[in-house]
Protein backbone atom coordinates (compact mmCIF):
# COMPACT_ATOMS: atom_id res chain seq x y z
CA UNK A 1 0.00 0.00 0.00
CA UNK A 2 1.27 3.10 -1.07
CA UNK A 3 0.25 6.60 1.13
CA UNK A 4 0.62 9.85 -0.13
CA UNK A 5 0.36 13.29 1.77
CA UNK A 6 -0.60 16.18 0.19
CA UNK A 7 0.72 19.43 2.47
CA UNK A 8 3.27 18.60 5.11
CA UNK A 9 3.22 21.04 7.57
CA UNK A 10 1.80 19.92 11.55
CA UNK A 11 -1.20 17.85 10.23
CA UNK A 12 0.50 16.16 6.99
CA UNK A 13 3.89 15.71 8.69
CA UNK A 14 2.33 14.66 12.04
CA UNK A 15 0.74 11.42 9.77
CA UNK A 16 3.88 10.77 7.66
CA UNK A 17 5.53 10.05 11.12
CA UNK A 18 2.28 7.69 12.32
CA UNK A 19 2.26 5.77 9.27
CA UNK A 20 5.41 4.94 9.58
CA UNK A 21 4.56 3.02 13.11
CA UNK A 22 1.77 1.33 11.55
CA UNK A 23 2.63 -2.60 10.83
CA UNK A 24 -0.18 -2.84 8.45
CA UNK A 25 -3.64 -2.04 7.33
CA UNK A 26 -6.00 -4.15 5.62
CA UNK A 27 -3.21 -7.17 5.71
CA UNK A 28 -1.19 -4.86 4.01
CA UNK A 29 2.27 -3.06 4.72
CA UNK A 30 2.77 0.08 3.99
CA UNK A 31 5.34 0.20 1.16
CA UNK A 32 5.61 3.56 0.82
CA UNK A 33 4.88 7.36 2.05
CA UNK A 34 5.29 9.74 -0.53
CA UNK A 35 4.61 13.61 -0.05
CA UNK A 36 4.34 16.47 -1.90
CA UNK A 37 3.82 20.74 -0.61
CA UNK A 38 3.93 23.34 -2.75
CA UNK A 39 6.61 24.93 -0.85
CA UNK A 40 9.78 24.26 -1.76
CA UNK A 41 11.27 24.79 1.56
CA UNK A 42 8.57 22.69 3.47
CA UNK A 43 9.44 19.51 0.39
CA UNK A 44 12.76 19.99 1.71
CA UNK A 45 12.44 19.84 5.48
CA UNK A 46 9.83 17.35 5.33
CA UNK A 47 12.81 14.98 3.76
CA UNK A 48 14.96 16.36 6.44
CA UNK A 49 13.46 15.66 9.76
CA UNK A 50 12.32 12.16 7.87
CA UNK A 51 8.39 12.92 7.93
CA UNK A 52 7.62 10.94 4.53
CA UNK A 53 10.15 8.84 2.13
CA UNK A 54 9.73 10.95 -0.93
CA UNK A 55 8.68 13.70 -2.38
CA UNK A 56 7.23 13.90 -5.35
CA UNK A 57 5.09 15.67 -8.32
CA UNK A 58 1.40 15.79 -7.86
CA UNK A 59 0.45 13.76 -10.50
CA UNK A 60 2.21 10.75 -8.74
CA UNK A 61 0.33 11.10 -5.75
CA UNK A 62 -2.65 10.95 -7.83
CA UNK A 63 -1.83 7.15 -8.27
CA UNK A 64 -1.26 6.10 -4.81
CA UNK A 65 -4.13 3.88 -2.97
CA UNK A 66 -4.69 6.50 -0.39
CA UNK A 67 -4.11 10.31 -0.18
CA UNK A 68 -4.09 12.58 2.56
CA UNK A 69 -5.33 16.19 1.76
CA UNK A 70 -3.40 18.31 4.77
CA UNK A 71 -4.03 21.86 3.14
CA UNK A 72 -5.76 24.70 4.32
CA UNK A 73 -9.23 23.97 3.52
CA UNK A 74 -9.47 26.63 0.47
CA UNK A 75 -6.70 24.19 -0.83
CA UNK A 76 -8.66 21.36 -0.77
CA UNK A 77 -11.62 22.68 -2.44
CA UNK A 78 -8.87 23.97 -5.34
CA UNK A 79 -7.11 20.99 -5.74
CA UNK A 80 -10.21 18.79 -6.10
CA UNK A 81 -11.62 21.39 -8.72
CA UNK A 82 -8.24 20.72 -10.37
CA UNK A 83 -8.16 17.38 -10.54
CA UNK A 84 -9.26 15.79 -14.21
CA UNK A 85 -11.09 12.40 -13.75
CA UNK A 86 -7.67 10.81 -15.95
CA UNK A 87 -5.55 11.81 -13.56
CA UNK A 88 -6.66 9.71 -10.68
CA UNK A 89 -5.63 6.07 -9.67
CA UNK A 90 -9.86 4.72 -9.97
CA UNK A 91 -9.12 2.26 -6.71
CA UNK A 92 -7.41 5.79 -5.04
CA UNK A 93 -9.07 6.65 -1.55
CA UNK A 94 -8.98 10.57 -0.78
CA UNK A 95 -9.23 12.04 2.82
CA UNK A 96 -8.97 15.14 4.22
CA UNK A 97 -8.48 16.25 7.15
CA UNK A 98 -10.06 20.06 6.61
CA UNK A 99 -11.76 21.89 10.09
CA UNK A 100 -14.83 22.82 8.22
CA UNK A 101 -16.63 20.51 6.35
CA UNK A 102 -19.82 21.60 4.13
CA UNK A 103 -18.01 23.88 1.98
CA UNK A 104 -15.61 20.73 0.98
CA UNK A 105 -17.82 18.06 0.37
CA UNK A 106 -20.19 20.44 -1.50
CA UNK A 107 -17.50 21.74 -3.93
CA UNK A 108 -16.50 18.34 -5.00
CA UNK A 109 -17.28 17.25 -8.37
CA UNK A 110 -19.87 14.24 -8.95
CA UNK A 111 -17.66 11.53 -10.22
CA UNK A 112 -15.03 12.46 -7.31
CA UNK A 113 -17.22 12.09 -4.40
CA UNK A 114 -17.03 8.27 -3.26
CA UNK A 115 -13.70 8.42 -3.46
CA UNK A 116 -13.29 11.30 -1.10
CA UNK A 117 -13.73 10.69 2.75
CA UNK A 118 -13.97 13.82 4.80
CA UNK A 119 -12.34 13.54 8.18
CA UNK A 120 -11.71 15.74 11.00
CA UNK A 121 -8.68 14.67 13.62
CA UNK A 122 -9.90 16.55 16.70
CA UNK A 123 -6.14 16.95 17.73
CA UNK A 124 -3.58 19.92 16.92
CA UNK A 125 -1.09 22.20 18.58
CA UNK A 126 -0.80 26.26 18.13
CA UNK A 127 2.31 25.14 16.08
CA UNK A 128 2.97 24.95 12.56
CA UNK A 129 5.04 23.85 9.69
CA UNK A 130 7.27 20.44 8.72
CA UNK A 131 9.29 21.33 12.01
CA UNK A 132 5.87 20.95 14.27
CA UNK A 133 5.39 17.39 12.78
CA UNK A 134 5.35 14.77 15.78
CA UNK A 135 4.35 11.14 15.23
CA UNK A 136 1.93 11.29 18.29
CA UNK A 137 -0.98 14.37 17.01
CA UNK A 138 -3.46 11.55 16.11
CA UNK A 139 -2.90 9.21 18.75
CA UNK A 140 -6.05 8.74 21.32
CA UNK A 141 -7.44 11.54 19.78
CA UNK A 142 -11.18 11.10 18.32
CA UNK A 143 -11.61 11.64 14.44
CA UNK A 144 -14.85 12.85 12.77
CA UNK A 145 -15.84 11.42 9.67
CA UNK A 146 -18.73 13.32 8.53
CA UNK A 147 -21.30 12.31 5.76
CA UNK A 148 -20.08 8.97 5.24
CA UNK A 149 -22.45 7.60 3.73
CA UNK A 150 -21.63 9.48 0.41
CA UNK A 151 -18.21 8.09 0.22
CA UNK A 152 -17.58 4.84 -1.21
CA UNK A 153 -18.05 1.91 0.71
CA UNK A 154 -14.78 0.66 -0.17
CA UNK A 155 -13.53 4.08 0.76
CA UNK A 156 -14.96 4.47 4.27
CA UNK A 157 -13.95 1.47 5.26
CA UNK A 158 -10.31 1.86 4.27
CA UNK A 159 -10.59 5.51 5.84
CA UNK A 160 -11.96 4.10 9.33
CA UNK A 161 -9.34 1.05 9.37
CA UNK A 162 -6.59 3.46 8.81
CA UNK A 163 -7.37 5.93 11.30
CA UNK A 164 -8.12 2.78 14.03
CA UNK A 165 -4.77 1.62 12.94
CA UNK A 166 -3.36 5.22 14.00
CA UNK A 167 -4.97 4.56 17.41
CA UNK A 168 -8.13 6.98 16.85
CA UNK A 169 -11.56 7.01 17.95
CA UNK A 170 -14.01 7.12 15.04
CA UNK A 171 -17.27 9.67 15.11
CA UNK A 172 -19.28 9.71 12.53
CA UNK A 173 -21.70 13.02 12.15
CA UNK A 174 -23.36 14.97 9.27
CA UNK A 175 -21.01 18.05 7.92
CA UNK A 176 -23.85 20.77 8.94
CA UNK A 177 -24.05 19.53 12.38
CA UNK A 178 -20.22 19.42 12.28
CA UNK A 179 -19.89 22.76 11.04
CA UNK A 180 -22.11 24.28 14.27
CA UNK A 181 -20.63 22.68 16.85
CA UNK A 182 -17.23 23.14 15.73
CA UNK A 183 -17.60 26.57 15.17
CA UNK A 184 -18.68 27.31 19.23
CA UNK A 185 -16.34 24.87 20.49
CA UNK A 186 -12.83 25.23 18.35
CA UNK A 187 -13.13 27.92 15.65
CA UNK A 188 -14.45 31.27 17.54
CA UNK A 189 -12.77 29.94 20.79
CA UNK A 190 -9.61 30.66 18.33
CA UNK A 191 -10.99 34.38 17.75
CA UNK A 192 -10.99 34.94 21.16
CA UNK A 193 -7.39 33.87 21.88
CA UNK A 194 -6.29 36.17 19.07
CA UNK A 195 -8.01 38.95 20.17
CA UNK A 196 -7.13 39.02 23.83
CA UNK A 197 -3.75 38.69 22.10
CA UNK A 198 -3.67 41.73 20.17
CA UNK A 199 -5.80 43.61 23.33
CA UNK A 200 -2.64 42.76 24.99
CA UNK A 201 -0.71 43.92 22.26
CA UNK A 202 -2.00 47.26 21.82
CA UNK A 203 -2.16 48.30 25.80
CA UNK A 204 1.04 46.56 26.88
CA UNK A 205 4.90 46.74 26.45
CA UNK A 206 6.24 43.00 26.38
CA UNK A 207 7.93 43.86 29.62
CA UNK A 208 4.70 44.44 31.31
CA UNK A 209 3.43 41.22 29.94
CA UNK A 210 6.31 39.08 30.25
CA UNK A 211 6.46 40.56 34.29
CA UNK A 212 2.82 40.06 35.07
CA UNK A 213 2.01 36.55 32.93
CA UNK A 214 0.93 33.59 34.77
CA UNK A 215 -0.48 30.60 33.74
CA UNK A 216 -4.24 31.83 32.98
CA UNK A 217 -2.76 34.09 30.51
CA UNK A 218 -0.80 31.60 28.93
CA UNK A 219 -3.21 29.20 28.50
CA UNK A 220 -5.63 31.84 26.81
CA UNK A 221 -3.48 33.24 24.42
CA UNK A 222 -1.80 29.56 23.55
CA UNK A 223 -4.11 29.00 20.57
CA UNK A 224 -3.13 32.90 18.82
CA UNK A 225 0.27 31.11 17.95
CA UNK A 226 -2.05 29.08 15.72
CA UNK A 227 -1.21 29.64 11.84
CA UNK A 228 -3.42 32.68 10.45
CA UNK A 229 -3.47 31.21 6.99
CA UNK A 230 -4.89 27.88 7.99
CA UNK A 231 -7.63 29.49 10.52
CA UNK A 232 -8.62 32.00 7.38
CA UNK A 233 -9.42 29.64 4.86
CA UNK A 234 -11.60 28.21 8.17
CA UNK A 235 -13.29 31.16 9.11
CA UNK A 236 -13.94 32.09 5.70
CA UNK A 237 -15.37 28.07 5.32
CA UNK A 238 -17.51 28.64 8.27
CA UNK A 239 -18.37 32.19 8.85
CA UNK A 240 -21.87 32.00 8.94
CA UNK A 241 -21.85 29.08 11.92
CA UNK A 242 -18.79 31.00 13.91
CA UNK A 243 -20.35 34.50 13.30
CA UNK A 244 -23.57 32.45 15.55
CA UNK A 245 -20.71 31.12 17.65
CA UNK A 246 -19.93 34.75 18.92
CA UNK A 247 -22.89 36.01 19.86
CA UNK A 248 -23.62 33.11 22.23
CA UNK A 249 -20.22 34.23 23.99
CA UNK A 250 -21.01 37.86 22.95
CA UNK A 251 -23.72 37.37 24.89
CA UNK A 252 -22.64 35.81 28.23
CA UNK A 253 -19.72 38.31 27.81
CA UNK A 254 -22.45 41.52 28.05
CA UNK A 255 -24.34 39.11 31.04
CA UNK A 256 -20.84 39.22 33.28
CA UNK A 257 -20.28 42.71 32.05
CA UNK A 258 -23.49 44.16 33.14
CA UNK A 259 -23.59 42.11 36.34
CA UNK A 260 -20.06 44.12 37.23
CA UNK A 261 -21.57 47.41 36.17
CA UNK A 262 -24.10 46.93 38.50
CA UNK A 263 -22.41 45.54 40.96
CA UNK A 264 -24.38 42.44 41.23
CA UNK A 265 -21.50 40.27 42.81
CA UNK A 266 -23.86 37.69 43.91
CA UNK A 267 -24.94 37.39 40.35
CA UNK A 268 -21.38 37.46 39.22
CA UNK A 269 -20.64 34.47 41.47
CA UNK A 270 -23.08 32.26 40.37
CA UNK A 271 -22.14 33.52 36.46
CA UNK A 272 -19.03 31.71 37.70
CA UNK A 273 -20.70 28.90 39.58
CA UNK A 274 -22.36 28.02 36.48
CA UNK A 275 -19.06 27.82 34.13
CA UNK A 276 -17.98 25.24 36.77
CA UNK A 277 -19.60 22.76 35.87
CA UNK A 278 -18.21 22.04 32.69
CA UNK A 279 -15.55 20.85 34.49
CA UNK A 280 -18.04 18.07 35.95
CA UNK A 281 -17.32 16.12 32.38
CA UNK A 282 -14.89 17.70 30.85
CA UNK B 1 10.62 31.96 63.57
CA UNK B 2 7.11 30.95 63.96
CA UNK B 3 5.03 31.67 60.57
CA UNK B 4 1.28 31.86 60.79
CA UNK B 5 -1.15 31.01 57.56
CA UNK B 6 -4.64 32.46 57.71
CA UNK B 7 -6.26 30.75 54.93
CA UNK B 8 -5.36 27.27 53.81
CA UNK B 9 -6.68 26.88 50.60
CA UNK B 10 -4.72 27.12 47.33
CA UNK B 11 -2.58 30.23 48.26
CA UNK B 12 -2.17 29.52 52.14
CA UNK B 13 -2.14 25.81 51.96
CA UNK B 14 0.75 25.60 49.32
CA UNK B 15 2.72 28.55 51.26
CA UNK B 16 3.13 26.41 54.35
CA UNK B 17 4.00 23.56 52.26
CA UNK B 18 6.65 25.41 50.38
CA UNK B 19 7.75 27.15 53.97
CA UNK B 20 8.63 23.37 55.27
CA UNK B 21 11.18 23.16 52.72
CA UNK B 22 13.07 26.14 53.71
CA UNK B 23 15.93 26.04 55.71
CA UNK B 24 16.06 29.44 57.34
CA UNK B 25 15.41 32.61 56.98
CA UNK B 26 17.55 35.32 58.26
CA UNK B 27 20.24 33.13 59.64
CA UNK B 28 16.48 31.61 61.85
CA UNK B 29 15.44 28.22 61.31
CA UNK B 30 11.40 28.13 60.83
CA UNK B 31 9.90 26.53 63.94
CA UNK B 32 6.24 26.86 63.75
CA UNK B 33 3.55 26.62 61.44
CA UNK B 34 0.52 27.59 62.47
CA UNK B 35 -2.66 28.02 60.61
CA UNK B 36 -6.35 29.70 60.93
CA UNK B 37 -9.29 28.56 58.48
CA UNK B 38 -12.95 30.12 59.14
CA UNK B 39 -13.89 26.83 57.39
CA UNK B 40 -13.43 23.69 60.12
CA UNK B 41 -13.11 21.10 57.58
CA UNK B 42 -10.54 22.96 55.84
CA UNK B 43 -8.51 23.35 59.33
CA UNK B 44 -8.99 19.28 59.37
CA UNK B 45 -7.56 18.65 56.23
CA UNK B 46 -5.21 21.16 56.27
CA UNK B 47 -3.89 19.00 58.94
CA UNK B 48 -4.60 15.76 57.67
CA UNK B 49 -2.38 16.83 54.19
CA UNK B 50 0.22 18.09 56.82
CA UNK B 51 -0.12 22.07 55.13
CA UNK B 52 0.62 23.53 58.49
CA UNK B 53 1.87 21.81 61.95
CA UNK B 54 -1.31 23.17 63.97
CA UNK B 55 -4.29 24.66 64.03
CA UNK B 56 -4.84 27.42 66.17
CA UNK B 57 -7.46 30.27 67.33
CA UNK B 58 -6.92 33.56 65.27
CA UNK B 59 -6.07 35.59 68.22
CA UNK B 60 -2.77 33.40 68.66
CA UNK B 61 -1.72 33.99 64.56
CA UNK B 62 -1.05 37.39 65.51
CA UNK B 63 1.56 36.61 67.78
CA UNK B 64 3.74 35.22 65.17
CA UNK B 65 6.64 36.68 63.62
CA UNK B 66 5.15 36.53 60.10
CA UNK B 67 1.41 36.25 59.22
CA UNK B 68 0.59 35.53 55.55
CA UNK B 69 -2.94 36.42 54.48
CA UNK B 70 -4.44 34.00 52.23
CA UNK B 71 -8.50 34.49 51.69
CA UNK B 72 -10.27 36.71 49.31
CA UNK B 73 -9.46 40.48 49.08
CA UNK B 74 -12.64 41.04 50.96
CA UNK B 75 -11.51 38.81 53.70
CA UNK B 76 -7.92 40.59 54.05
CA UNK B 77 -10.32 43.95 54.50
CA UNK B 78 -12.24 42.60 57.16
CA UNK B 79 -9.58 40.84 59.13
CA UNK B 80 -7.35 44.23 59.37
CA UNK B 81 -10.86 46.44 59.51
CA UNK B 82 -11.31 44.25 62.71
CA UNK B 83 -7.79 43.58 64.06
CA UNK B 84 -7.17 46.27 67.43
CA UNK B 85 -3.88 47.47 67.62
CA UNK B 86 -3.17 45.32 71.23
CA UNK B 87 -4.00 42.19 69.33
CA UNK B 88 -1.53 42.11 67.06
CA UNK B 89 2.76 41.36 68.53
CA UNK B 90 3.99 44.79 67.56
CA UNK B 91 7.22 42.83 65.75
CA UNK B 92 4.89 41.11 63.35
CA UNK B 93 5.09 41.46 59.33
CA UNK B 94 1.94 40.57 57.84
CA UNK B 95 1.98 39.76 54.40
CA UNK B 96 -1.14 39.29 51.95
CA UNK B 97 -1.19 37.33 48.61
CA UNK B 98 -4.17 39.30 47.19
CA UNK B 99 -4.97 39.45 43.42
CA UNK B 100 -5.91 42.99 43.37
CA UNK B 101 -3.74 45.33 45.94
CA UNK B 102 -5.19 49.37 45.44
CA UNK B 103 -8.64 48.82 47.80
CA UNK B 104 -6.48 46.56 50.16
CA UNK B 105 -3.56 48.95 50.49
CA UNK B 106 -5.84 52.28 50.99
CA UNK B 107 -8.37 50.14 53.39
CA UNK B 108 -5.17 49.77 55.99
CA UNK B 109 -5.39 51.66 59.40
CA UNK B 110 -2.72 53.96 60.17
CA UNK B 111 -0.71 51.81 62.39
CA UNK B 112 -0.67 48.89 60.38
CA UNK B 113 0.38 49.85 57.48
CA UNK B 114 4.13 49.32 58.23
CA UNK B 115 3.40 46.12 59.55
CA UNK B 116 1.88 45.13 55.83
CA UNK B 117 3.54 44.23 53.09
CA UNK B 118 1.12 43.78 49.81
CA UNK B 119 2.18 40.50 47.95
CA UNK B 120 0.85 38.99 44.99
CA UNK B 121 2.49 36.07 43.46
CA UNK B 122 2.20 35.75 40.16
CA UNK B 123 0.91 32.14 40.50
CA UNK B 124 -2.18 29.49 40.97
CA UNK B 125 -4.14 26.98 39.50
CA UNK B 126 -7.56 26.91 38.56
CA UNK B 127 -8.20 23.57 41.43
CA UNK B 128 -8.49 25.23 45.03
CA UNK B 129 -9.25 24.43 48.61
CA UNK B 130 -6.60 22.63 50.74
CA UNK B 131 -6.51 19.72 48.45
CA UNK B 132 -5.26 21.86 45.46
CA UNK B 133 -2.49 23.01 47.39
CA UNK B 134 1.35 21.85 47.05
CA UNK B 135 4.60 22.47 47.96
CA UNK B 136 5.89 23.62 44.26
CA UNK B 137 3.16 26.66 43.65
CA UNK B 138 5.63 29.21 44.20
CA UNK B 139 9.23 28.04 43.04
CA UNK B 140 10.48 30.19 40.01
CA UNK B 141 7.33 32.51 40.08
CA UNK B 142 7.69 36.37 40.36
CA UNK B 143 6.03 38.01 42.97
CA UNK B 144 4.97 41.11 42.89
CA UNK B 145 5.47 43.42 45.97
CA UNK B 146 3.61 46.86 45.78
CA UNK B 147 3.75 50.75 47.32
CA UNK B 148 6.91 49.00 49.01
CA UNK B 149 7.90 51.81 50.46
CA UNK B 150 5.38 52.41 53.13
CA UNK B 151 5.77 49.58 54.45
CA UNK B 152 8.19 49.65 57.48
CA UNK B 153 11.79 49.11 56.35
CA UNK B 154 12.32 45.95 58.51
CA UNK B 155 9.12 44.09 57.11
CA UNK B 156 9.47 45.23 53.93
CA UNK B 157 13.44 43.23 53.98
CA UNK B 158 11.87 40.64 55.75
CA UNK B 159 8.82 39.68 53.40
CA UNK B 160 11.76 39.72 50.65
CA UNK B 161 14.73 37.27 52.55
CA UNK B 162 11.06 35.14 52.53
CA UNK B 163 10.05 35.24 48.84
CA UNK B 164 13.42 34.67 47.93
CA UNK B 165 14.04 31.52 50.01
CA UNK B 166 11.06 30.12 48.50
CA UNK B 167 12.54 30.46 45.36
CA UNK B 168 11.00 33.65 43.94
CA UNK B 169 11.93 36.47 41.95
CA UNK B 170 10.69 39.81 43.22
CA UNK B 171 9.25 42.92 41.00
CA UNK B 172 8.38 46.68 42.97
CA UNK B 173 5.30 48.06 41.53
CA UNK B 174 3.19 50.54 42.58
CA UNK B 175 -0.33 49.28 43.54
CA UNK B 176 -2.13 51.22 41.07
CA UNK B 177 -0.24 50.51 38.13
CA UNK B 178 -0.50 46.81 39.20
CA UNK B 179 -4.24 46.78 39.53
CA UNK B 180 -4.41 48.21 35.72
CA UNK B 181 -1.76 45.98 34.04
CA UNK B 182 -2.81 42.32 35.95
CA UNK B 183 -6.91 43.44 35.31
CA UNK B 184 -5.58 43.11 31.16
CA UNK B 185 -3.29 40.12 32.00
CA UNK B 186 -5.17 38.07 34.63
CA UNK B 187 -8.19 39.54 36.14
CA UNK B 188 -10.15 39.79 32.53
CA UNK B 189 -9.47 36.81 30.38
CA UNK B 190 -10.87 34.77 33.58
CA UNK B 191 -14.09 36.86 32.69
CA UNK B 192 -13.73 35.87 29.10
CA UNK B 193 -13.12 31.79 30.15
CA UNK B 194 -16.16 31.86 32.81
CA UNK B 195 -18.01 33.09 29.86
CA UNK B 196 -16.82 30.94 27.26
CA UNK B 197 -18.01 28.05 29.03
CA UNK B 198 -21.21 29.13 29.65
CA UNK B 199 -21.99 30.15 26.15
CA UNK B 200 -20.71 26.38 25.15
CA UNK B 201 -22.77 25.05 28.21
CA UNK B 202 -26.18 27.19 27.00
CA UNK B 203 -25.63 25.96 23.18
CA UNK B 204 -24.11 22.38 23.59
CA UNK B 205 -24.70 18.85 25.60
CA UNK B 206 -22.27 16.87 27.39
CA UNK B 207 -21.76 14.85 24.80
CA UNK B 208 -21.17 17.10 22.15
CA UNK B 209 -18.97 18.90 24.09
CA UNK B 210 -17.04 15.55 25.03
CA UNK B 211 -17.21 14.54 21.20
CA UNK B 212 -15.50 18.09 19.61
CA UNK B 213 -13.58 19.36 22.27
CA UNK B 214 -9.43 19.46 21.62
CA UNK B 215 -6.60 21.01 22.94
CA UNK B 216 -8.06 24.82 22.19
CA UNK B 217 -11.28 24.40 23.94
CA UNK B 218 -9.65 22.79 27.01
CA UNK B 219 -6.90 25.71 27.30
CA UNK B 220 -9.73 28.49 26.56
CA UNK B 221 -11.92 27.12 29.38
CA UNK B 222 -9.37 25.74 31.89
CA UNK B 223 -9.39 28.60 33.89
CA UNK B 224 -13.45 28.56 34.12
CA UNK B 225 -12.56 26.04 36.80
CA UNK B 226 -11.38 29.21 39.28
CA UNK B 227 -13.07 29.36 42.34
CA UNK B 228 -16.12 31.95 41.96
CA UNK B 229 -15.52 32.80 45.37
CA UNK B 230 -12.32 34.54 45.02
CA UNK B 231 -13.07 35.96 41.74
CA UNK B 232 -15.76 37.55 43.00
CA UNK B 233 -13.68 39.10 45.53
CA UNK B 234 -11.03 40.45 43.10
CA UNK B 235 -13.55 41.81 40.32
CA UNK B 236 -15.72 43.52 43.23
CA UNK B 237 -12.05 45.17 44.67
CA UNK B 238 -10.74 46.07 40.70
CA UNK B 239 -13.95 46.92 38.72
CA UNK B 240 -12.94 49.70 37.09
CA UNK B 241 -9.47 48.58 35.78
CA UNK B 242 -11.56 45.09 34.97
CA UNK B 243 -14.58 46.80 32.91
CA UNK B 244 -11.93 48.83 30.97
CA UNK B 245 -9.76 46.13 30.16
CA UNK B 246 -13.18 44.36 29.11
CA UNK B 247 -13.44 47.12 27.08
CA UNK B 248 -10.16 46.58 25.01
CA UNK B 249 -10.38 43.18 24.52
CA UNK B 250 -14.14 43.89 23.35
CA UNK B 251 -12.54 46.26 20.58
CA UNK B 252 -10.25 43.59 19.25
CA UNK B 253 -13.02 41.07 19.35
CA UNK B 254 -15.44 43.74 17.00
CA UNK B 255 -12.41 44.04 14.91
CA UNK B 256 -12.59 40.19 13.93
CA UNK B 257 -16.21 40.26 13.58
CA UNK B 258 -16.18 43.32 10.93
CA UNK B 259 -13.61 41.97 9.42
CA UNK B 260 -15.33 38.58 8.99
CA UNK B 261 -19.15 39.96 8.03
CA UNK B 262 -17.23 42.05 5.74
CA UNK B 263 -15.49 38.80 4.25
CA UNK B 264 -12.29 40.58 4.35
CA UNK B 265 -9.88 37.73 4.86
CA UNK B 266 -6.90 39.27 4.11
CA UNK B 267 -8.07 41.79 7.03
CA UNK B 268 -8.37 38.85 9.43
CA UNK B 269 -5.33 36.76 8.22
CA UNK B 270 -3.14 40.03 9.48
CA UNK B 271 -5.33 40.06 12.99
CA UNK B 272 -4.33 36.64 13.44
CA UNK B 273 -0.44 37.46 11.53
CA UNK B 274 -0.40 40.33 14.65
CA UNK B 275 -1.53 38.40 17.12
CA UNK B 276 1.08 36.04 16.56
CA UNK B 277 4.15 38.36 17.84
CA UNK B 278 2.72 38.15 21.41
CA UNK B 279 4.58 34.59 21.30
CA UNK B 280 7.97 36.35 20.21
CA UNK B 281 8.66 37.01 23.59
CA UNK B 282 6.52 34.97 25.34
Amino acid sequence: MKIGIIGLGLMGGSMGLALKKVEQIQNKHITRIIGYDKNPLHSQQALNLGLVDECVELKEIWQCDVVFLCVPVDGIISLMADLKEGELNPKTTLIDVGGAKVKILQSLPQWLRIHFVGAHPMCGTEFFGPKAAFGELYENAIVILTDLEQSGAYQAELAKDIFIALGMKILKMDSKSHDKHIALISHMPHIISYALANATLAQENPQTILALVGGGFRSMSRISKSSPLMWKDVFKQNKHNVLEAMAHFQAEFDKARVLLENDDFDGLESFMANANTLQKFL
